[in-house]
Formats: structure tokens, sequence, C-alpha cells
């Protein structure tokens, strides 16, 4: 189950990298390092804060074999520019969604505290996206969207408050990634602000 | 001791962070995201660095509340435009100046050697400073100042030299953290200049 | 012998890192944090994911000294500004080389399978370099350029292979870097270009 919502995440991840390096107009490689960079980013530092060395995203074939499919498929068919914006925001929220319940609940599998399972839920569901924004030259999608953060930081809330309720975990994993991908998509298409500080005097 | 310098450091690099969020116009959300890194990232890198996982600064909740705070305190109360440059950089000093010295104190409590000990130091400093230049699209200050690296390097040897001369850790820490924020504030204040390349032919 | 190679790579990528900073009219303390950056950042991070802490890199001194001479050297003579961008090239072609073959023969060592061992040795070559380019605020030459990635991975799948055909490593070794360093000169040399994606309808 873990596993299916993991590499579903790879695979949304993949995509809104590979999306983003078309747009960029980087070359059939850059598209699937790109890829694989986004898709495969959260995994790694989401194990590594965790102490699972060498990261479990980085011994399984399947985490590398989705990215460089996903980048093909996407460097061949790839959609009209106009619509190539939207499809990286829908894919990234797609995988932001999946990263945190997944993150959060590996997490709380090796014991870590509330806490602590939390914020590495947290980062492994932005990791992938900051590390794509960086390589291009971007400022993070983090920094820059109002409901992006949060929303990540409500999917951990939710899946640790599950486990401690004693919950059944998949309904809530489930649940928890519908309601972060849901926030994150209406946030985009009411286009929802947070408060800008004061202009300075 | 070593818990107030580390907690007083997250809350000065998380002030840098926030003052630098609200100088790039971010939003409340960005605001806090900024100011964690910040205060959170040099921390982060030094536990992963000697094997500490999870991260003693994920773990316990003030690492999290701390910047929390800071970043609507600064993003209510900032001054005025003209001053934020100026608040960076004087928060940055202060936060280097007690991250090299709490680095190279946990990298020698783990038993680190000599060299490991000032290398994640100065990384456990300038860290922080680093993720929030490069997540805003900066070239580091670590790269552009003069007596930034010079002034972390000094700060570790000082706190290594006092361990292995087995003097007593809490006035050599405090020592070495006023000396390496005066080094910084002097340089800043006087505009010190390291030699520049020559002009290619 | 794997010692030499890797700290052969540290030269080359120190210098790299230099030749770009000099590029960039960074100061003299830069120059040699970028030319350190550079050199030991492929190893750092191909051992915080193989899990040796605190990395190998950061605890021998000779791999702090390298970097330093080579940074000074390079700040004293470097060469005219016409052909500083070839240097950072073809060091940096030869840095790949050394690192991707090194940080693939560690990962055998330590027992990792060979997805794993392909991957952190990719990782090995191309970290330096792409935290030389993020801290410079460029996009990364990995994905800019053609045949890097696909050299790295061509590089470590030979290592891998040799190792599991049972042939002597030091010959596979020396051949897979010769390979590398080839595939990326002859690249560069003859403007190799990989397809781009069709222009957005």
């Amino acid at each position: 189950m873990l596993l299916v919502l993991d590499l579903l995440g790879v695979a949304v991840f993949a995509a809104s990298g590979a999306l983003a390096a078309v747009h960029a107009r980087l070359d059939v490689f850059g598209v699937m390092v790109l890829a694989a960079v986004t898709a495969l980013g959260g995994g790694v530092l989401r194990d590594v804060l965790l102490g699972v060395t060498p990261p479990s995203t980085l011994r399984q074939w399947p985490y590398l074999a989705v990215p460089v499919v996903v980048a093909l498929l996407v460097f061949r068919w790839h959609p009209a520019v106009a619509r190539l914006r939207c499809g990286v925001q829908l894919a990234d929220a797609l995988g932001l969604a999946l990263f945190v319940t997944t993150g959060t609940t590996v997490a709380i599998g090796v014991g870590a505290p509330a806490v602590t399972a939390v914020l590495v839920g947290v980062i492994t569901g932005v990791g992938g996206g900051v590390l794509r924004d960086v390589l291009r030259g971007d400022v993070p999608t983090v920094l820059r969207r109002e409901i992006y953060a949060l929303a990540a930081v409500i999917g951990a809330v939710v899946v640790v408050a599950g486990d401690r309720l004693g919950l059944p975990p998949t309904p809530v994993a489930v649940g928890a990634a519908v309601l972060v991908a849901a926030l994150r998509v209406v946030a985009l298409w009411r286009r929802w602000n947070a408060p800008l500080p004061r202009p300075a005097a």
C-alpha cells in the first residue's frame, strides 16, 4: 500500500520535473535528470534524516525506472506550452500530497516522535520540488505559494493524529493525501492569498 | 548551556531569514518557511554529517517554535526597508558566531577528530545562511564576504584548541563566539576587503 | 590506489571550482570556499548516502589541504579569461571521470546492490559540480550538457559490470575513468547534441 502511494508520488513528481525541464528547453538527458531528481529527492532526504542508508529510494530499481519512463513520455508527448505551467503545478500538488503522507508514515514507522514525523513528512513532500526549482534557478514554490507549506503541515498533522488516535492507517493516509491535494488545487484555482508584509516605511 | 547558545543561534538566524524573506516580499508562510530553514539548516547538516539521526533539531519542539514566533514578530514589526539589509547582516553575524561554536562543540562531544570538528563547526555556522541565500536565488554570503568563512574557521579552531589544551569549555565557547561576531561586525563596519584575482589578460 | 584516484579527483574538481570562482570575480576566500565545496561535495554526499559518518572526506587533512593549495595556485596564476571557461570544463570532465569511478567502487565496497552503486557513483561524480553551479547561481552543467549524465551512468555501469564479472578492479577503474573523460571531452570538442523537445504547439 505504502509502496503503491510512494511510486505514484514518484511518477507525478517525475512528470512535474520533466514538464519543468521541457519548459526550460533542456535536452532529453536533462529532462530525465530533472525528472529523477524531483521524483527521488524527497525520499532520499527522508531516509537520510531518519538514518536509513543507503536510502531505500536508491535501492529498488522501480524508483529509477518510473522517472525515466515518465521523462521519455513527457519528452515525446508534452502538451502545448500554454498548458506546461499548469501541468507542472497539478503534478506537483499530487506529488506533495502523496509524499507528505508516505514520508510521515515512514517516520512514524521507525519510531520518530510526533514533531519529527511532521517535519520529516513536510520535508519529504516539499524536498523534490525545492530541488527542481533550485536547479532551474527559480525561487522554490514552497516560498512563493500561499497554501503550499501550510497544506503540507496539515496533511502531516492529520497522519500523526490518526496514528495517535489508533485509527486504521490506510484510510487516514488516503484521506490526508486527498485533503492536501484538494487544498492545493483549490488554492491555485481560487488564487487564495496569504497576507503580505506591510510595505516598509 | 549548549542548549541556550544553540537556541539563541536559532533565534537570530530565524530573524535573518525572516528579514530576508520580508525584503523579498514573501507572504507570511514564506517568511515562516525561510526563517525555519535558515534557523534549522545548519544544525540538521551538522547532525546528518555526524550520523545523529533523526537530527536533534527536528526532535525537540522549541527548535520549531522559536523560528515560527520570530518569523511572526518580524512579519508584524519589521523595521523600515532601509534597515532590513543591515538587520539581516547583524543577525547573520550573531548566528554564525553561535552556530560555529555549538557545532564544533557537538562534534568534539561525539569524538570527532580535530579536522572534522573544525569542518563540521564551519558547516554548521554557514549552512543555514547558504540555504537562505540559495533559496532566494542569491549568491551565498559566504562566497561574497571577505571575513566570513575566515571568521568561522578561526572560531572553530579556537574551540578545538581550547579542548585540546584542557581549558574549561564554557568560557572558551563564549570567547570564541564573541571573537567570531566581533570579526564579522568589524569587517562589515570597516569594509575590510580580501584580495581579488588579477584581471585576466 | 583508490586514495590516489580520489585525491586526484579532489584536485581537478578544486581547480574547476577555483577557476569558476575567479571567473565570477570572487575574492581569495571565496575562491578557496568554492574550490573546497566543489572538491569535497561529491564525496560527502557519497558517504552520507552510504551511512559513513562523519564522511571520510572530512576526516583526513589531505582532503582539505589539496583544495586550499589548488585554490591559491589558481588564484595567483589563473590563465587568461578567454581560457577560464575551457579550463573549468576540462577539469570538470576529469573530476567527473575520477569521482564516478571511486564513488561506485566505494559503494560496492560497503556491499551496496548494483542499482545503488550506480546511482551513488553518479551522484558522487556530479554532486560537486552541481553545488559549484548552484552556489554561483548557474543552471548545473549536468542539466545543460548532453553527454554529461550519460557519461557518468556509463562509467558507473562499467565499474559494476567489471565487479560482477570478477575482473581485476584497478584496470577496470582506470578504464572506466578514461572512458568517461574521453566521452566528455569528445562531446565538448565535437559539440555532440542530444535531441531537444519539440517546440510546443
